[in-house]
């Protein structure tokens, strides 16, 4: 099978998953969740929009939440650059991508890039934003899950070798990937910041929103997350968790918000720097893949997604010998 | 409805839960299970038996593991009385109830009592074991769960209030207990030793041994405790949790073991030493009896038990309005 | 040497240590420490009085703040005794020992019973209060270290052999004790609950309260309280560790409250119920007492209590080979 | 104050501190300690060297430890770069600025390139290494502190501005630094692979390397490994912590090896990417540099280091208002 190699100088320079755009029903639900849940800071509300960052963010915001009426969507999700000059070298890039980039003004943010990818998901690129004061060390003042930054999303679309192709040109690095036994590509983990995941691209119908991922410092943070959802009546949305990932070995557990969009907490980062160290692979039938211990993930947690606001999902194209979820379930079930 | 009150002189003097004595097929395999995963410390290892106690523990052993062929079974549940004058006090309470008491002789145990108690459960008592060192500041032998005292069984008996009247009686005192809607009684934590539980019963088919629990320290040794089942094949034992009990409060992961016994592993005890504080009541049919937050069981946690060796099982007997497992787990799928 | 045995049967039956009143200047700037530091629940605000708990506990209070000017004191020291027969049983035994028992009449406790003890300790006795619900499981409101519920007190007296007499006639029992090379008592750890300790007791000018501990559930608290300490400006009152005892064996912090007061956040309790176990010796000179490691302990930690109010302070009798604070210190400045 | 800007585009490609070469008298004590207390695993023993790697790390050594008779001391500092291509960039660079660089072959490791840098460090560059399976997941085998993977460096220089010129040119960038009233430079934190510091310089006497550092999970790990060294007989190696550093905002602990060579454990980095964010200015003054909470380092911490082999120590140059050691341990002893 062959992967694409990392770009050692690509053409502009992306830094790190930046924030990501969600539309929500009440943003006062939404508030005592992520505030007493998640533990994310409220920067600033203006105009119906919440904006959150994690408590030792310094930049303005890392989650915002757009009050809306309707299915509850993603709207954008937003990438780092370092510099205004490659803001520049990406618009060319994507133009001769074919991408239709645009110059758009977003509050909050420096001069903003809006690009829709290969696979069909929106996304935005800055260069700058305001800077806030790190509040790692007010810890009279941190909550629940103390999520301490944003890490990485994860979107379903129906052709992942397109995504891994296409990201690979703009820099981002394969960490990890899960194969079916024919070589059929089911996951990749790309990576731009240095370890395992900027980004995350899984097989299915898409392009959509699976989950958005929060670092947060340890696995008591996690613990606590879960017992203050249960005591504040979230339990239910304790959807899959505390257990342990078998690609980038992380601990996590996912949440649903009030608008069912899907967090992640999760901890246990490696580094991943050194261009001499090849993807992991994994098989898809591996069964250390998803639950190296603990209670198999609820169904919802395979079906159930956020769209992106405004753009179709096509089906997985055919295929040789394609996984289905019940197949999946099936096999999952078998193995407890 | 009309609970025990507690006997504030009880008749003999039982200070807590001791030992319990298992049998498995395999003494190695228990052993790499136990050492490793849950933590306890092998004390003596005589006559195809191993004696196991817990880092902080200061007796011989709390959990004896016999070889033996057969359906892996449970041959004692011990209790500890506080002096020799109790144990003699409590033979004569026991001839007296009709339980048969008998004086036997028990390696590395003072003079010990047997008993039968009205539910069928086989029950031994002594005053005295060889005290061995404390090993909770050997901080560099400290492996997996770091199981650190045994704490409480719990048993599934037909009549429930039959337990809860002859326990009383032996001045345990009712910490809290579980109703369905018409107070029948289902499940009731009795104590000694000053915090929820020493022993414990549930409504169902019995006597038969649900599980023994053991403290360990910090909500972290569990986590360690279902990372290292995980690494070393025994992801699948981890049955349920880490999860949060309604009652008692604590933080808990059940597994099983290489014969199919339950461990529990548990923290964040409360005391309960003051004679105001009523018994808590929950009634069956409210969710944050089992589910806080977390999954909900699988189904072998409801209907897989170890059987008491030689002890023959009772159904429980008609009722009004019985709690069904397919009720039960109807209930909780719908929950979900 | 011989030390006291336990008395099986005692007298009346003390159950724990239960509250401590101390005296503070500033109502205000008390609770900011004691709530976001210590992490205490206020029960009731009376009559300049504040009236706090842990999270745990289901009793009115355990430690009670009285405004007062002049040199901030502890007026009593409380226990809890099983029932309303245990404290007319005690009456009739201190009246027989001299103490002045007197009955009294106490806010939010049922009949109270005050004694001084022979080392001039200021006691009191009940045994009800109103009940309270336990704030366990209400995880968005905790705060600080948790602190769980109290566990003992450290009383520095003249002449500690005579105190180890007396408590033990009480019933409670020695579980560790510290003595010089020729056998000089200088540390006894006395306990009724089942654990290490409920009053200790120390060789110096006394009486005087050396510190009020809290049990936390674990060691991430400690370093939580230390934490918001050091954030809202009470870094310097962070006096001695995070460190580990030798005795007892558990992890803890000291910290000095706004009034100069030494409240102890410390974990890891090990049982100790059995009879056969012998209390542990300990030699004044075995470093590990101490400090297994961690900074030698500052100066004031040495020198620094709480005067009992009202209550004249004697100095140790003459001995044959005294130990001196400077001795103590310049051993353990040599050994670092 | 004028600080250099970070170059966005630098002359080649440092990625983040990669590994550093101690002596050591005895490799059998230096593996106890090592193995049992930080947790590093053992990669390889040949020829008299031990060669260690954190419980993530997958490249071949972190830390080499190499027997020699005479004073303990540093023999190199090494740092990886991206490719070859930039190995061969820095060797232009180095010569142009009269480093003299030497290409040297090394077992275990790329093509190397040696280096002095102009405070008289020496460096050593490589782009490769044997790759070795990350362990983070083999949990049964962790030990002690599970240091995770080598983090930065202190050095102590005589000039900190002229430090801070070469790495800045170097494309390090500075995230925190400490400055007198007169703005005179005291420390300065550079960073290449996106949290606070791969190397640190302080102000004195040198170039004498003050410690190593090593990231480990979690709080309770820096408590193990204090525990740990406590129960070994390491106690009085823990030479300064648990604590809280202002700069960085890390806890931490530090210890002696048994050679004197001083390693630091620490957790809670935050993420530091972004352009925007200026560094952190930190007066020498402010007692929450160094103690926001907990005792003050003892002397022997501002004192003891490790030389680098064969290299000569420079003292400071005159300065209007210079730092000694006096003076501030007078003010740390003044403030507490």
């Amino acid at each position: 099978m062959q992967l694409s190699k990392p770009v050692l100088r690509p053409p502009f320079n992306i830094t790190r998953a930046s924030h990501v755009v969600l539309t929500v029903a009440d943003l006062a639900a939404s508030r005592r969740f992520y505030e007493e849940v998640i533990g994310l800071l409220l920067t600033t509300e203006a105009d119906g929009t919440l904006y959150y960052r994690g408590i030792e963010e310094a930049c303005h915001h890392s989650l915002v939440l757009q009050r809306a009426t309707g299915t509850p969507a993603c709207r954008r999700i937003g990438m780092r650059m370092l510099s205004e000059d490659d803001l520049a070298d990406a618009f060319a890039f994507f133009e001769q991508q074919g991408c239709a980039p645009a110059w758009v003004e977003i509050p909050f943010q420096g001069r903003t890039l809006h690009v829709t990818d290969p696979t069909g998901t929106p996304l935005e690129f800055c260069a700058h934003m305001p800077v806030e004061a790190r509040q790692i060390t007010s810890f009279a003042s941190h909550r629940g899950g103390c999520a301490q930054r944003i890490d990485h999303y994860q979107i379903h679309v129906p052709q992942v070798p397109r995504a891994l192709e296409f990201y690979s040109r703009m820099g981002f690095r394969l960490s990890e990937y899960i194969v079916t036994d024919d070589d059929q590509l089911r996951g990749v983990f790309l990576q731009r910041k240095g370890n395992p995941h900027d980004i995350v691209f899984f097989h299915g119908a898409g392009p959509r929103l699976h989950h958005v991922a929060f670092f947060t410092p340890e696995g008591q943070h996690l613990l606590k997350a879960c017992d203050v959802a249960g005591s504040l009546g979230y339990g239910r949305g304790v959807e899959r968790g505390p257990g342990r990932h078998g690609p980038g070995h992380a601990m996590f557990v996912y949440f649903r918000d009030p608008d069912g969009h899907r967090i992640e907490l999760f901890n246990t980062h490696y580094q991943a720097i050194d261009i001499e160290n090849e993807p992991v692979r994994w098989s898809v039938g591996d069964p250390n893949v998803s639950f190296p211990w603990g209670l198999p993930a609820q169904r919802r947690w395979f079906e159930e997604t956020t769209p992106f606001e405004g753009v179709a999902v096509r089906e997985p194209e055919p295929e040789p010998a394609p996984l289905t979820l019940e197949r999946f379930l099936a096999e999952q079930a078998e193995r407890k």
